[in-house]
């Protein structure tokens, strides 16, 4: 993944930012990238080819997010986000970073979300901090995600279990 | 349903639309309409007279919503949704069309959801796509709807059941 | 909570309200407020010292919320939410207000949430209307709240239960 994660720097006019997103200076964007009105893309953000952002997005600082994939409308994804290649994301999903997340917690530190190529998330899942989702991995619509989502496994539910624990 | 679908054309006077939402040249409004700030609606939406559309909202294309329903905060309507009147959408509301959302995939073929007239559903609610929700329904905030709902019952829960599964 | 709700009345350059955010007139904004892009704060809301507004948010017309509070990214709150000091509320929380959300609705009398000082509320928590949430109480990301939750206790699940219900 990790090469595919620096893409190729690319002038204006190869990728596409609507009039209504906001997108840092310090945001690299590959070729072909599409960012949606309302979106938000924050410092120092990867985005890899042909990546498409969909509206009411907020894409935390640092993050990183591999060719090809696509985020759709009112994601959040925190600080420092690992998300690979190919990856889809279904509209109103929440990653989380934080398991204390008190006002003023002291103790805080971050546990961004990784996840791997072609995975696909389904519309209104949320995922909890430090989790990893694995390769070509489904994470079902509405799944609550509490813990690492292995290769090729289909989770749902909440809790989330393999195939939504047999039922 | 379908007759009311068709709203009458209106001058540019007679909705309301802001400005900082992006509505498309080829959507048709009806008499009354409001679409808040930060909400998009697609090509060739067609939206009834009196129908509200709240903040951050994101109307797929060729979707149908019928008179007087009211979408709230932050929903997500896939293309060719297909919407009655008089509906309640909560915020946070997402709608869904394809059971196997890979990027890339070949087999994909959309299944738009379809809410007949009055019916009502929570907020943060996730409905899978394919799904028809009956007229006058009710489906709780937060369900997963996985499979259609009858005309007046109540759904909820995840996964969501009549009356939540008789708890 | 009372006291801190009502914010001290600052002058323009002692707040900061992103370009593209929407505050209404009528609020009244602590030293310090921060309100993010593509959010909205409605008529006479009171947001004490200190308190950040993430994007895409909406925030009810008359809702207090106490100094030091964060309000991450998507979160809905309706109108006249009464939310405590250094609350932490994750991204696309929902909060609601009607028990019977129908069009038209003629026995509608909202019913809007309060949350007490310190609470933190998981990301993609929905609260059904007329809840309380307790002093340093937590909700676990992906709740469905759908009775009070007391003080300093943990409650998350569909429905969301104390220490999820013993699992």
């Amino acid at each position: 993944m990790a090469g595919a994660m620096v893409p190729e720097m690319t002038t204006a006019r190869e990728f596409t930012i609507h009039q209504y997103a906001v997108v840092r200076r310090t945001a690299s964007l590959g070729r072909g990238v599409i960012v949606y009105p309302f979106s938000q893309v924050g410092e120092a953000v990867l985005l890899g080819e042909r990546v498409v952002i969909g509206s009411n997005c907020y894409i935390g600082d640092a993050s990183m997010i591999g060719a090809g994939t696509r985020i759709q409308h009112g994601c959040f994804l925190p600080k420092r986000s690992r998300i690979g290649e190919r990856v889809f994301i279904g509209p109103n999903v929440t990653f989380t970073d934080d398991r204390r997340p008190y006002v003023g917690n002291r103790d805080y530190h971050a546990q961004p979300p990784v996840v791997e190529d072609e995975a696909s998330i389904g519309a209104g899942a949320v995922i909890l901090p430090g989790i990893t989702i694995g390769k070509h991995a489904m994470v079902g619509a509405g799944a609550v995600v509490v813990r690492d989502v292995p290769a090729g496994a289909t989770y749902y539910g909440n809790p989330a279990k393999e195939n939504g624990g047999k039922r």
